[in-house]
């Protein structure tokens, strides 16, 4: 997908500088040349970077600000307090139409509490949720929600159901993408009962995704199915947990190559196969969590990672953009969101 | 640890056929010389193998029985209906004395309940249950709850603290195991009020185990606690999603090295380091799920498993049953289990 876009960035949230966010703006032009930016930070540090790029002549606005977010901030601290942070003055621009997106590396609580207090969450959400994509065995699925909600009833994974149904056909192309819910077991009868009445909404319901019911965690890097729902406890550990699972494969591997003479050599000749597998499951090219359910899109950067990493980020950013998510969202709960919570507000008030 | 004690087998379990019990019953022995076992299960199809042994004369006792637990079966129909079932009367064998463990490759609901039914709950133990160790960055850790419980009070997490940690003292051999309560963040604030309750339980009982705290999933393969503690749903999850990432990671490995001439010549070279890596990772021998919270030992083989898994759930239940796991558990709730429920019926019956 590419298109004309202008993406806010938050200039000073990366742990490893504001570089890695002007190098991340000119790899994601590499992909979408049609972006613009407006970068929101401190003019003295940025300036000198910025003035160093030729391929940023002319597609970046530079708005200084003297305040930036810490991570040990506290989320209702900087909502209080933040107005005039670069996070808040970033979320500030896409409310303002001046931007169609926001790109954070910065304090993930902070972000989410300012991006849903700005953007408001769409009617019929109750709450907005944190999707990411990784690699499977099959290509690639999205897995919500990631931590926005650690507590979650069965109407929560049913609205996230359709959110990343919406992400998947919007972002990864899938017309109706297949959809599966986390649980321990396949069959019907287990798990608590909170999965277990969203299992039974998500069947009932004429939807925009193709339900597949149960999956278990295996069938996550499995890519079963091209969406994977589950409340933000579990599928945060879920994330992580294959997170260091991959690091200690690699370490084992690492440790494997070392042992002989002949594996050092078969290592060598092997190098271009390794890279191939590093590239493939490489967390850069899969850097970002977005934020979905909102009026306004906001991608969260891995705080760490590097100018890769947060290039992804904004590409995500720029396609979610030029895929009018928040609208694709917007439209199915308009369509699709009465007929999930027959007890809800909406249905109460159209009975009395 | 070796030594001398008796095992029962159900010897209808394991997907694979009988022939998987009988020779992972050869394959424990090689550990554990001293064991012996009694095997329940169809005399027509077990007797023409057992003869063939050679290793096993002399130390297996057959028990003829036509019944066997099918996977499909419901656990409340076999308790009320399976007394005669090879699963039942191994387990009925141990209540009975005649062994000190019970293994079985069958039915995971119906062992749970057969077990917590003919054994009973250690006194303090609200519930079972299940644990399993695996491979990290650090060597071997032990992660409970495996999915017995998917919904969990603060209590029954800080219960599973102790028995873990029991185990590893018991079978791993630390003296003083490190304990960590999974969450979807390190900080005190973050995660549901549960896992913050018993984290608060955690750091102020004097309790036999080291409180780490709260630990993330990446944790669990890097190996940072002993033990890892989690209610059963997000333990369920982060164990399969770890075995996927897993398998996921060695098919890309596979389908790298399949890319040219240099990667296949050193995957050859190479191959001796690559059996090293898949011994370390092979889940065959690390498995085996141990039924911990009961007055007798069980332990659950992964149904699909061959031989050699079989004999390691079998080494398993023999440490366990030569560590006296279940009179540990049972003193250390004996000694500490009284601090941790201040409103539970025990305290109630002391101020009554």
């Amino acid at each position: 997908m590419s298109g004309q876009a202008v993406i806010a960035l938050d200039g000073m949230g990366a742990e490893r500088g504001p570089t890695v966010v002007l190098r991340g703006a000119e790899i994601a032009l590499e992909r979408h040349p049609g972006l613009r930016f407006i970068v929101f930070g401190n003019a003295q540090r940025l300036e000198p970077l910025l003035s160093k790029s030729v391929k940023l002549k002319g597609v970046v606005e530079l708005r200084h600000t003297e305040l930036a977010v810490s991570p040990e901030d506290k989320p209702s601290h900087v909502l209080r307090r933040g107005q005039r942070t670069s996070m808040r003055l970033a979320i500030d621009a896409v409310a303002a139409g001046e931007a169609a997106g926001v790109v954070s590396a910065g304090n993930t609580g902070a972000l989410m509490v300012l991006s849903k207090f700005v953007f408001k969450t769409v009617p019929g959400i109750d709450r907005p949720a944190i999707a990411g994509f990784f690699p499977t065995l099959r290509g690639e699925s999205v897995l919500l929600d990631l931590g926005a909600n650690v507590e979650c009833s069965a109407n929560n994974l049913v609205q996230f159901a359709i959110m990343g149904a919406a992400f998947a056909r919007t972002v990864l192309g899938m017309p109706r993408p297949t959809v599966g819910l986390v649980n321990v077991g396949e069959e019907e009868l287990k798990g608590n009962e909170t999965v277990r009445a969203a299992a039974q909404m998500l069947r009932n319901a004429a939807l925009p995704l193709e339900f597949h019911g149960f999956i278990e965690g295996n069938d996550i890097p499995k890519g079963t199915t091209d969406v994977i729902v589950t409340d933000g406890f579990a599928g945060n550990i879920a994330l992580k947990t294959a997170e260091g699972t991959a690091k200690l494969y690699s370490q084992f591997l690492r440790e494997a190559f070392r042992r002989s003479i002949f594996s050092r050599l078969g290592l060598i000749l092997a190098s271009g196969a390794l890279r191939t597998l590093k590239e493939r499951v490489d967390p850069r090219l899969y850097n970002g969590g977005v934020l979905l359910g909102l009026n306004g899109i906001t991608v969260k950067s891995h705080g760490g990672t590097d100018a890769t990493g947060f290039g992804t980020a904004i590409g995500l950013a720029a396609d979610m953009a030029l895929g009018d998510i928040a609208g694709r969202i917007a439209d199915d709960f308009r369509q699709f969101g009465g007929l999930l919570n027959p007890s809800g507000p909406r249905a109460a008030a159209m009975l009395s």
